[in-house]
């Protein structure tokens, strides 16, 4: 069906959002012609809305996030969120399988859905004047989902074959899910978004209700509405739409099972025929914007900001540029999480360098900025990068929505997003270099290893 | 408290107990003149009680098993099945605190308590006038304790200590639980069986009670009772103290998250200051007795006596005798568990050697297994050995029940153990290379090295 063909990038596009918005979260705030028009209210049953004001264009974007994700499945039950989500496509007793999203297809509008750790959104982008329609529908499949084993069968084989070509015929995401399950030792969020395959395998229509009869309910749920409207519009809209819904759950207290101290750097080597060019990535655990020290967080965005973001970055210029080791290498920061998260590096050496090489090149720029920190100018350049990439975020509206949406799914709210320009421009030199020294602690990290798997065994098994 | 002493070594006595009663419960089932007086039933409650006569002194081994363990605690909860057994000796209304514990040492006995990963056990050595008695506190305390914080918080102390001088403090105890966690990516078997200590921190009265109620209960215990008794004394006894208990709970079914299909080698690098002596140990995934095929259980069994038991093995003749690389080397293989288990290798380097050369030691024993198989003579001795063994182990008592005890917890049968003798006469030198070529492959395994932290930063982290 059309939905599930466009649905088809969502984990990783939701997965990439992630680790850009939380450096437009962290900088657009700094228009402060924009955020005051961004209103916020709570219904009747405990649902919140967030109005974020955009009349250029006389379109909305629609989009109704639960605080649900996969690490709130419960263990052996892997992939569930998402499943429920591809489930939510199929129809209820009002609007039967495929009416939504053939309406939204008529009148011309998107639609899409994803699903993270923290979270599970729907949106759909339509002219203002269907916005009405829209929470009708988001309204009705909120709790009126029809589901039966001729429905859940079919799609759980969508699902498998999502996963083939996701991960399983993908060597570095192969990889990557190993390394996050080797980082994470007891935090959910070291098992697949998508599920272990032995576990979406196994997964049933009562384990899709139960779940959505858990999870789904308007208290658990926060609508954005980006637009051509006004903030009282959206209220009456909402109350008359979605303030119907009852209450119908009380979703459990998001209290995950946390990280013990972290204290033995680990490896993990993934060898498969089908890697044509070797590479490396480490992820080291550190705090989230949630669970941070005040500032720290900002720190850690600015850290990776410098460190890999660009070919103007540290291990750019120096693996790619002066030395010549390798053909990429950066680094990246996924501040937006509930619980502890991950900060990551990678590199891909030049044919005829080994990993090793590279490893130890990545190492040296790492130990440098640990000892001898970082510049005034580099950190005055970095607050302006990313004060200026959101200034360009702020001009798509679904971009706007979205990072309200993983921001809020995430542990924050409105004010703290209002805040997050202050905490970017309080960040020192020295905080970045404390942020270095304390969580680019080897002993944190895992680093994966991808190499080309030539069939001896003798060297499949080192 | 006297039993809390007592208990100090109870968890690395089950570890060891484990891994060695695999190879107990192997080859002692051949003495047919043993097994045929070991007889079993079962209580209207549901209790299965198990009887192993042994007249030549008027003693009795009396233990009560629970088929929970650490595997069964709910995720964040790790630690609550150990901390239960120790709130097991807080008394009920009807025996205070101290109360059992004084008996048995008054009339001269001895007791003892224990928690794994799949079972948890209380069993106590008296005189066989005093069975009656034991079998009257022990069922007693299946459903009568009472908890107060009170009584519930000193003893969480007592176990935070415990974790202090097993783990804590143990950097050898610190790198198996870090390797242990990174071989189980989604099974339950990766936390500690002690419990990570920031969670045994979190565990309350609350905590320990609706695990008690949820698990303790006839039908989720087995009696084992070994010594100078006839089945028809035990069965008496145990109607008239144990059959009065009502079936309090249903415990649910030991279905644990299953680990995905290991595909990437990993390895796990502690350092400490207070490493003497460098080390490695690896685990592989391995099948166990109840989810191997028929007769491979029996195979890893022989493989593991072949490749690393004793100086006679085959890593022990390479590494300590023939390179003197080593002063230690060996194999091993947890046959009993639940869940696919662990096959460990280890080995120490002799001084001015290095881990990667007593790896590449131990790369080259297995290779060679894997490559050119065993000898029919290594087989023999292997099985003649494992047979001799049990035979010395059949004269003890407590032993015995032990043995029974840990087979029937992970999901053997008295039938099974009978026929296990069987099962070892059935391998053959090409069932053994199979083994070692199928589950002895580094993309199963986890490799820790502890090595010793001389404070400066550099390698620390590396």
């Amino acid at each position: 069906m059309g939905f599930a063909v466009k649905r088809v990038k969502s984990l990783s596009a939701a997965a990439l959002l992630a680790a850009a918005l939380c450096v437009m979260i962290g900088s657009s705030a700094a228009r402060a012609a924009f955020l005051p028009d961004v209103a916020t209210f709570t219904l009747g049953n405990g649902m919140q809305v967030v109005v974020i004001p955009d009349r250029r264009q006389p379109v909305v974007t629609h989009m109704l996030w639960y605080k649900v994700g996969s690490a709130d499945e419960t263990p052996g039950k892997s992939g569930l969120a998402h499943f429920l989500e591809h489930l939510l496509f199929k129809g209820t007793q009002k609007n039967p399988a495929g009416r939504f999203s053939q309406v939204v297809s008529t009148i011309g509008g998107q639609e899409n859905a994803f699903t993270s750790n923290d979270y599970t959104g729907y949106y759909q982008r339509v002219l203002r004047e269907n916005l009405r329609q829209m929470m009708e529908f988001e309204a009705d499949r909120m709790t009126g989902l029809v589901l039966t084993d001729d429905i859940v069968k079919p799609e759980l084989n969508v699902v498998l074959e999502e996963q083939n070509q996701r991960i399983a015929n993908n060597p570095g995401a192969k990889l990557s899910e190993q390394v996050q399950a080797a980082l994470f030792l007891n935090h959910p969020y070291g098992r697949p978004v998508i599920g272990w395959r032995h576990e979406i395998e196994g997964l049933t229509r009562d384990d899709a209700l139960a779940f959505y009869r858990r999870f789904y309910t308007p208290n658990n749920a926060v609508l954005i509405v980006a637009g051509d409207v006004t903030v009282d519009e959206v209220r009456t809209l909402a109350e008359e739409t979605y303030g119907k819904v009852p209450r119908i759950a009380e979703p459990p207290a998001r209290k995950r099972p946390q990280e013990p101290p972290p204290i033995a750097a680990r490896t993990v080597t993934f060898a498969d025929p089908r890697v044509a060019q070797p590479s490396l990535q480490r992820d080291y655990l550190v705090p989230s914007n949630a669970t941070a020290r005040k500032g720290e967080a900002a720190a850690l965005d600015i850290l990776a900001h410098i460190l890999g973001s660009g070919s103007n970055s540290r291990l750019y210029r120096s693996l790619v540029i002066d030395k010549g080791l390798a053909v990429s290498a950066g680094a990246w920061y996924q501040g937006s999480a509930l619980d502890d998260t991950r900060f990551g590096i990678y590199g891909t050496p030049r044919p005829n360098v080994t990993l090793q090489q590279v490893e130890e090149g990545i190492d040296a720029v790492i130990a440098e900025l640990i000892e001898k920190g970082i510049t005034a100018d580099e950190l005055d350049r970095a607050r302006t990068k990313l004060i200026a990439d959101t200034v360009f975020a702020q001009d798509n509206q679904a971009t706007l929505a979205r990072w309200f949406g993983v921001a809020l799914m995430t542990g924050s709210t409105v004010d703290d997003i209002r805040a997050w320009p202050d905490r970017v421009r309080a960040v020192t030199t020295d905080d970045v270099q404390n942020a270095a020294r304390t969580w680019l602690d080897k002993r944190r990290s895992v680093t994966g290893y991808l190499v080309r798997d030539n069939g001896r065994a003798e060297e499949k098994r080192s």
